[in-house]
């Protein structure tokens, strides 16, 4: 960083610094063991044996086996190989997919692709602290559904959906189940099995892994085509040369994570609370998402009379970085579909701010915020038009 | 690598080192400046600032404009984005697509899906050194052809097709065009404007890039749908959290490469010229491929009575590592069908065997193999049951 003021990053939901660990194990991949994993001679063997440990690691964190583990380019194409995917196989069973209305773009948008193509999607309305009722899941399944697709935990208001409530119903109709789990992979425990789900979406980067890596769990009685054709690496489902550093680097971001999985989202829980407790404090102020089944590390209040992107401008300056929706909306004006969803009006809206904690962010990071954002906002209430 | 025997790395088409000063200049982006390009506070803009100027180090190389490079995950994903992108585009205005027999199987097996889809693929016969016939093409196109898709250098034989030609027959026509040029990217001159160039496929870990990185190059005035939804990164046209990293040793690999492109390729012909001369005074040996109009890197030859995939292990012994076809086939038992294109019988095509220098190949390595694979072919040869 250029500017020498104090640097407090609370923005571990847009992406996350790679972990000097995990940056170490990836090294040799780069310029040593850098073979394609697909040749045949001993070189080749190398990054192959590689890409299986790796397989392996990672499918141990969700209970999963190896060979349902396919390496993608990240989140986005995780989740567009699962709708897409799904879909284009299913076609003849049915072209209906129900999903929510407050899924990350790379869903929504993807659904409403498939809307162009000729299928049917049902998004779900949420009640305000994000939930989805299982129930309005239930009754919403026709005989045509063949996917449903509801996000573990929401990336902008943190709320945690009932997931193996979700995965119950899925099993008894018979109909697959994805969940993007992005923000909670590595965050909060996920068994697929116990928890029903057909295929899960998950990034690297949001866990101190490399960006440009991801990962499908598809279930191994799960029929799917891939999205991406050519020289069918990983099984047949994702063509091209595997990203052999990215993919060793995921795999070790997710094992120190997970290995922490329990006192990391402790910790952060406590600290979560006690910025909850002190933003509540201010006057006209308002946690979006839900008060406790939300992730460890989401912290989402709209402040009346504010202006958000002001308010992240100003927090900017005094060495915070934080977030008004998410980074993949940033540069938008419309207000965020999810607080729509929830509820909010347009000034609600954006008059909303994020803060997501990490496992660097100290107690003293937080009391920083604390002291200082009450100022803030006085100070632009004050220049405020409403 | 653990043992100690010599290594000479002779697989360069398949993937490539990543050279020492791309990984320093990728190195701060990884734990450092790692910020979400789409984030609005001055940690994203940074990172989006590199992601500015690695896009215009790129486009320069081909004569583009910043904004007609989408960065992607890698060849794959272009040429898919490419061929699904124009398809879906453009149903309205045709559905008849013109490629070649000898394309990557990213683009075949692209086609093969888009046939499924209902469009029309000709796929175009090519002569015994592996070119097309203008002519074919032109006679080719009809009224309902959306994009010729021609590779500029083919990854097994390294035939260099007529280029320029073809694109102003698809200008003449009104056709876009889409090369794949993710062998000859940095490595002969390539010039868009020029050469009439709609769209262009390149993979960064060819030109000693890191893995997971590629990009298209797809002229502004082309029409195009993404192929990947969500967050509408890239122009729209590719979303998910851009690899930063990866990216910024995209552009300096394509810097470093595109400095030396004349010297560079001007070493390797004549090294590559010597080994085929060489080699050819094996008795029953033939160059796959064009004598003269192939990448400066590529010697592919077959030998009579040979197992390809046996020379490749006798070599590999020895510390060469070589290839039978291309490393994304390499686990496949069917011939090649890029030697099947270019008239070789399976036998032949089994019997195959390819050489693909780098910049750190030296005529010591070049040496070392010419004094060996004499040897071992006769050796080979004794215990063959041809």
């Amino acid at each position: 960083m250029k500017n020498k003021t104090k640097k407090i990053y609370l923005d571990h939901a847009a992406t996350t610094p790679v972990d000097k660990e995990v940056l170490k194990t990836m090294q040799p991949y780069f310029s040593e063991n850098f073979g394609n994993a697909s040749t045949l001679y001993s070189f080749g063997k190398e990054a192959k044996d590689s890409l299986d440990k790796s397989r392996k690691t990672i499918a141990k964190t969700i209970g999963a086996r190896a060979n349902e583990i396919i390496f993608t380019s990240g989140g986005t194409e995780s989740d567009n190989l699962a709708l897409k995917g799904i879909a284009f196989a299913n076609r003849d069973k049915g072209n209906h997919i129900i999903t929510s209305k407050i899924e990350h773009k790379a869903i929504i948008n993807t659904c409403k692709w498939l809307e162009k193509q000729g299928f049917k999607i049902t998004y779900l309305n949420v009640d305000k602290t994000g939930l989805i009722n299982p129930q309005d899941l239930e009754k919403a399944i026709t005989n045509k559904t063949i996917l449903v697709s509801i996000m573990h935990a929401n990336n902008e208001v943190g709320t945690i959906q009932p997931i193996a409530e979700i995965g119950k119903i899925c099993r008894k109709h018979k109909v697959y189940f994805h969940t993007d789990a992005v923000q909670s992979f590595c965050k909060i425990p996920i068994n697929v099995g116990k928890m029903n789900i057909s295929l899960l979406s998950a990034s690297s980067h949001k866990i101190y892994g490399p960006k440009g890596v991801g990962m499908l769990y598809i279930n191994r009685k799960v029929i799917i085509d891939p999205i991406l054709h050519g020289g069918n690496h990983e099984y047949g489902m994702r063509s091209g040369t595997e990203n052999v550093a990215g993919i060793v680097g995921f795999a070790k971001a997710s094992e120190l994570a997970n290995k922490r999985i329990k006192i990391e989202s402790e910790r952060q829980t406590k600290l979560r609370d006690k910025l909850i407790k002190e933003i509540s404090k201010i006057k006209n102020s308002h946690l979006n998402g839900h008060p406790t089944q939300r992730l460890p590390n989401n912290i989402n209040f709209w402040f009346k009379g504010v202006e958000g992107e002001a308010l992240l401008f100003r927090l900017n300056e005094k060495g915070i970085c934080a977030s008004t929706q998410s980074a993949c909306s940033s540069h938008e004006l419309k207000p965020s579909h999810v607080l729509t969803a929830i509820g909010l009006t347009a000034e609600q809206s954006h008059g909303s701010l994020r803060f997501t904690l990490g496992k660097n962010t100290t107690e003293q990071d937080i009391n920083y915020v604390i002291k200082l954002l009450p100022k803030i906002i006085n100070s632009l209430r004050r220049i405020s038009p409403f």
